[in-house]
C-alpha cells in the first residue's frame, strides 16, 4: 500500500517539476482517481489552476492557453472515458504543434481490464496523435523521485522540442487518495536543460542568398502564434517581395506603417481573378509557417508550379498538401534574419500586387456601403477591434477574416485551430487564449461551431474571463453553399445545411452572459458599441446562407470588372 | 480519378451490404468528405437515417440505439477531429460490448499527413478500443465490389460476435464527391452467414449440476439488455436461491408475481448491515452478466471469499475486479436453461434474504413519509413508470435506482452506460434508446452529467422523439460527498463539488422543450403528472448534496435498528 507520505512526496515532486520545466497552468476536470494530483496542483506555487467540467472543452481550453502563451499547459482528468474526451483537442494539438502535458489518472494494474468501474486501457490511449506516451509507476516507494522528475523532464522537453506537440502521462493511483497538506517538498535537484535550435546549414544559406535575389518572388507567411521580431520587418523591407499574410500570420495586426505596402492581405480575393493570376506567376515561392487557409492561393500555386518553391518547416513531416514544394529547409526561421540581403530598391512585380490590393480594398469599401452579408458585417466588426485577441472559428469565419480583414497598425493578435480545421472546441480555445493573454478577447464564430462547443461556456462559471462572442447565425453549415454539394438539391438541407432553428439568447441567459442580437449593420455596430457589463458578451448576428453566397459572388464580379478597367 | 459510376456503385454496395447484414439505422453528422456515403444512406431502403451535429453525441446516440435494439448501428462522419469526437462512445461500446459500425470518411492517400485540411491519421484511430479497424481501398474500379461486400461482412459479423463491440471502417474518397441518384444497384450476391454459440461443455454441465444443488447459493444477475426468456424464470424457481438483481439486469421491471419473492432488489442496502452480512455468507456464488453496480455487494463478496464463485462470461476477458471468482465458464448463458435441475422446495437461506428485503422496503416506506432527499424523490418517480424505458445516469442516479427501485410487474426496461461508468454522453444515449424502442422513454440524470451532454438535445431538433428528462440538480458532483474526499475540507468544492450554479430552464427554452421544476414531493408528483406537450419534457428537481448524504445515512441506521429488533 502506498503510504500517505510517499504519495504526497510523489505528487508534490510531480507538480514541482512541471513548474520548474515552465508549466504555469493546469486545467483540471473533477474526478476521484485524480485526487492526489489535483490536490498537489492546488498546493503548488507557480501553478494556476483552471477548471472545466467537460473534458473535451477542458482540453481545448488548455490548447488555447498553450498556443497563446507559448508554454506547455497541463491537463488533468480522472480515469475512464474522461480521458477519451481529450482526444479531439489532442489531435488538434498534434497537428497544430502545440505543447500539451496530458495527464490521465489511472487505476492500478490490478484494476485494469478486469471489469472495474471507470477503468479503460489508457496505455497509448491517444495512439499516433501524441509525440510520446508513458505509463508511470505507482507511487509506492520514496526512492523513485529521481526517475519521476527526470521522466517529467523528458515529457515536457519532448512537448517543447520542435515540432512541438502533446505528450501523454498516465499515472496510476491506488486508494486511499488523500495527501498530507502540511508535508513540504524539497527538490533534491532537477536536471538542467539546454535546448538547441535547428540552424541553417551552409548550403542552405548559399542557396537562399541566391534565390532571394530574384524579383518575381512571393513570401508566404502561415500561422505564427508569436509576433514577428523586428528583424523580420527589416528582412521583408530588403526583400521587397509581396508578403502574402495568412490571417493567422499575425502580420495583419500590429503591422508597421512603414512596411504595410509589402503586406498583401487580399490575395484570397485577387487570386480568384483569372487575368491577375496570369500576370503574377511567380518564379520563386518561399513559405514560412504552415499552409495558409486560402484555397485560391493553393490552386494558384498548384497550377503555377513555380520552379523554386521553398518551404521552411522544422519538422521532417513537411506540410505541402499539393506536393508542389521543390525545396524543404528543415530549420528554425530565426536563421533567416542572419542572411545578408541586399536591399531591392524597386520591384515592379511587387508593385503589381500592391496596386491590385489597393483596388480590391476600394471595391470592398464600395461594396460594403451597398450590400449586407456576413462579409460586410465582419468588416464592420474587424474595424472596431484594438488591443485585443481575436479567435476565429473554422469554416466560414476564417475565410471572412481572409477576405475582409485589412492589415492595420492596431494591436490585434489572431488565433484559430488550423491543425485540423475542426469546428469543434472553438469556444473553449477562445476562453483559453483569454486566460493566457489576460486582456479582452473576441471570438468570431458560426452557429454550428458555437453550438458544438457550447459547453465551453462552463469555463466562464469557474474562473474570471473577458470574452465577446460574435456568433454569425445563418442557421446551419454556411460553407456547404460554396461547395459542389450545393448543386445537388436532394438532401442538401438534411445532410449539409442542417438547420437546427436554434438561437442563443437562452444560452446567454443560462450562463448569465450579456446578450445582444443584430440583423443590420446599424444594429450590429450598436451591439459592438454597447458597454460590456458581464464577463461574457454574446452578439448574435442573424444572416442568410443563400444571400451570403450571392453577395460574395457579387463582390468578386465587381472586383473583376474594376480590375479589367485598369 | 474515380468515375461517378464507380463511386455510386461502391457506396450503394456499401449501404446495401450493411442492411443485408442487419444494420437498420445510421447516425450521420454533417461534413463534406463523407458526402458519397451520406447520399447512399439517404437512398438506401431499409436504413433509417438519424442526424446529430455533435459527433460525440452522435456516437452515444448510436450506442443507445444499438444497445436497446440489439442490432449494430452505423455511424458516419467526415474526416479530421470529427472522428476523434466518437472516441468516448467507442470506448464505452467496447467495454459495454455494444456493436457499432464506426465509419469515418477519409482523405485519399495523397492528402494524408501532408498538412491538408481536416486530414489526420485515421488508421487505427481508436487503438485498442475497437475489435477491428480496416482502411478500405479507394472506390477506383468497378471490380472490387466482391471484396468490399465481404469485408463489410467481416466487419459487421465481427461487431456482432460475442463479446460484441465496435469496429472501425475508414473510407477514403477523392473529389468529386457527388453520386448518381438515378443509378440502381443490384447485388451480385452477398455471402451467407451462419453464426455459432458458445455452448456448455460436458464438464461444465456436470460441475454446474453439482454446484447448483447447494442451498447457500446466490445468483447474481448483472446487465442484461434483453428481457430474460421464460426458461430463466423456471430456472430460478427450481433453483430457489436469492437472485440479486442489478438495476440493469432488467429483472426488476417485468417481474412475474410468481417469482417476485426470489428477486432481491435491496441487497445494496442489506449488505451495508454488518450483522446481516455475517448471517448470509454464501457457499456458492453464481454470476451472469457483468459485475453489478453495488459497491456493498463487491465488498461483501471480496470479504466472504465464497469457496465457489462461478462467473459466466462469453469473453476470455473475465470481468472480476476483486479477483474473487473461482470458476469461469466461457459460454453463452442460454446453455443454463438446458440443465435439468431438481426443484428446491424450501431454502431457509433464501428466506433469510426475502425476509430482510421485505423489512427493508417497509423501512423505506416509513422513511419516505418523513424525509425529503433525492432517494425519496427517486422512489416517487419510479412508482409512476409504466410501459416505458428508463435510462439512468452514472454516479448517484444508478445508485438511487439500486436503492429505491423495487421490483414490479410493470413493463419498464432499464439502460445505462456501465461499460466504463462515464457521466458523459448519457443524454444522447437516452435519445438513442428512445429511437430504437419507439415508446416513451425517461432519463434519470444528475446535473453535471446533463450539462456534460447538453448537446444531446440537438437530436430533438433533427428527428421525432418522446423523452422525459428528470434532472436531479444538486449543483455539482453529489457522489463525492459519499467518498473519503469529503472528509478533507480543503478544495472540496473547487475540485469535487464543482458547483456551477447552473439551472436548466433556459436550456429547455432553447430547445423548445417543456419545463417544470420541483423542490418538494408534491411539486415533483405534479410535475410528473403534468401532461406531456412537447417531444422533450425536462423536470428539474432541486436537491441539496449535504442533505442527501445525511438522509441516506439516516435510512441505513433506521434499517439497522429495525433489523436488530427482529
Amino acid at each position: 500500500m502506498t503510504s500517505r507520505k510517499a504519495l504526497t512526496e510523489y505528487v508534490s515532486a510531480f507538480t514541482h517539476s512541471l513548474v520548474e520545466l515552465g508549466v504555469a497552468a493546469a486545467v483540471i476536470s473533477p474526478g476521484s482517481r485524480s485526487t492526489p494530483l489535483a490536490y498537489a496542483c492546488m498546493k503548488q506555487e507557480g501553478l494556476t489552476v483552471y477548471r472545466q467540467i467537460d473534458e473535451r472543452s477542458a482540453a481545448y481550453f488548455a490548447l488555447g492557453m498553450a498556443k497563446a502563451s507559448g508554454k506547455p499547459v497541463m491537463l488533468l482528468c480522472t480515469s475512464g472515458t474522461a480521458a477519451a474526451n481529450y482526444f479531439p483537442a489532442v489531435v488538434e494539438a498534434y497537428y497544430a504543434r502545440v505543447p500539451l502535458i496530458v495527464v490521465t489518472a489511472d487505476r492500478p494494474h490490478e484494476l485494469r481490464e478486469v471489469g472495474a468501474p471507470q477503468a479503460i486501457n489508457q496505455i497509448n490511449l491517444f495512439g499516433s496523435h501524441v509525440k510520446w506516451s508513458t505509463d508511470l509507476p505507482m507511487p509506492e516507494t520514496e526512492n523513485q523521485l529521481a526517475f519521476l522528475t527526470r521522466h517529467l523532464h523528458r515529457s515536457v522537453q519532448n512537448a517543447n522540442s520542435e515540432p512541438r506537440g502533446p505528450v501523454h502521462i498516465n499515472v496510476p493511483f491506488r486508494e486511499p487518495l488523500g495527501i498530507d497538506f502540511e508535508q513540504t517538498y524539497e527538490s533534491s535537484g532537477d536536471i538542467a536543460h539546454f535546448g538547441g535550435e535547428l540552424s541553417l546549414s551552409a548550403e542552405s544559406r548559399v542557396f537562399l542568398q541566391n534565390v532571394l535575389k530574384k524579383d518575381r518572388g512571393l513570401l508566404i507567411v502561415g500561422e505564427m502564434t508569436k509576433p514577428m521580431p523586428p528583424e523580420f520587418w527589416e528582412f521583408i523591407q530588403k526583400l521587397n517581395w509581396p508578403v502574402l499574410a495568412d490571417p493567422l500570420s499575425n502580420l495583419r495586426g500590429n503591422c508597421p506603417s512603414t512596411t504595410r505596402h509589402l503586406i498583401v492581405d487580399s490575395y484570397d480575393a485577387l487570386l480568384k481573378n483569372k487575368e491577375f493570376k496570369e500576370q503574377v506567376t511567380p518564379q520563386v515561392v518561399f513559405r514560412i509557417g504552415p499552409q495558409p487557409v486560402s484555397k485560391p492561393l493553393s490552386l494558384f500555386l498548384a497550377a503555377a508550379r513555380p520552379e523554386t518553391y521553398v518551404v521552411f518547416d522544422e519538422s521532417p513531416m513537411l506540410r505541402d498538401a499539393q506536393s508542389v514544394a521543390t525545396h524543404h529547409i528543415q530549420a528554425s526561421i530565426n536563421g533567416l534574419w542572419q542572411l545578408s540581403l541586399e536591399m531591392k530598391q524597386t520591384n515592379s512585380y511587387r508593385e503589381k500586387w500592391t496596386k491590385a490590393s489597393s483596388l480590391y480594398w476600394k471595391v470592398v469599401a464600395l461594396h460594403s456601403q451597398e450590400e449586407l452579408d456576413e462579409g460586410v458585417l465582419a468588416k464592420v466588426f474587424f474595424e472596431t477591434l484594438e488591443n485585443c485577441d481575436l479567435i476565429i472559428g473554422s469554416s466560414m469565419p476564417i475565410r471572412d477574416v481572409d477576405t475582409f480583414f485589412q492589415s492595420t497598425e492596431r494591436d490585434i493578435m489572431m488565433y484559430a485551430n488550423r491543425g485540423t480545421n475542426g469546428i469543434d472546441g472553438v469556444v473553449s480555445t477562445a476562453f483559453g487564449v483569454q486566460a493566457a493573454k489576460q486582456r479582452p478577447a473576441y471570438l468570431y464564430i458560426g452557429d454550428l461551431s458555437f453550438l458544438h462547443d457550447m459547453n465551453g461556456l462552463i469555463a466562464s462559471k469557474m474562473q474570471e474571463t473577458d470574452l465577446t462572442i460574435v456568433v454569425m447565425n445563418n442557421d446551419g453549415g454556411g460553407i456547404f453553399s460554396y461547395l459542389p454539394q450545393s448543386q445537388e438539391e436532394r438532401h442538401f438541407e438534411e445532410l449539409f445545411g442542417t438547420p437546427t432553428g436554434l438561437t442563443f439568447s437562452d444560452a446567454a441567459n443560462m450562463y448569465d452572459a450579456q446578450y445582444v442580437s443584430a440583423e443590420t449593420i446599424a444594429q450590429f455596430a450598436a451591439a459592438l458599441d454597447e458597454p460590456k457589463t458581464k464577463s461574457v458578451k454574446i452578439i448574435e448576428v442573424f444572416t442568410n446562407r443563400e444571400n451570403n453566397v450571392m453577395t460574395h459572388r457579387k463582390l468578386w464580379s465587381r472586383f473583376d470588372e474594376e480590375l479589367a478597367k485598369q
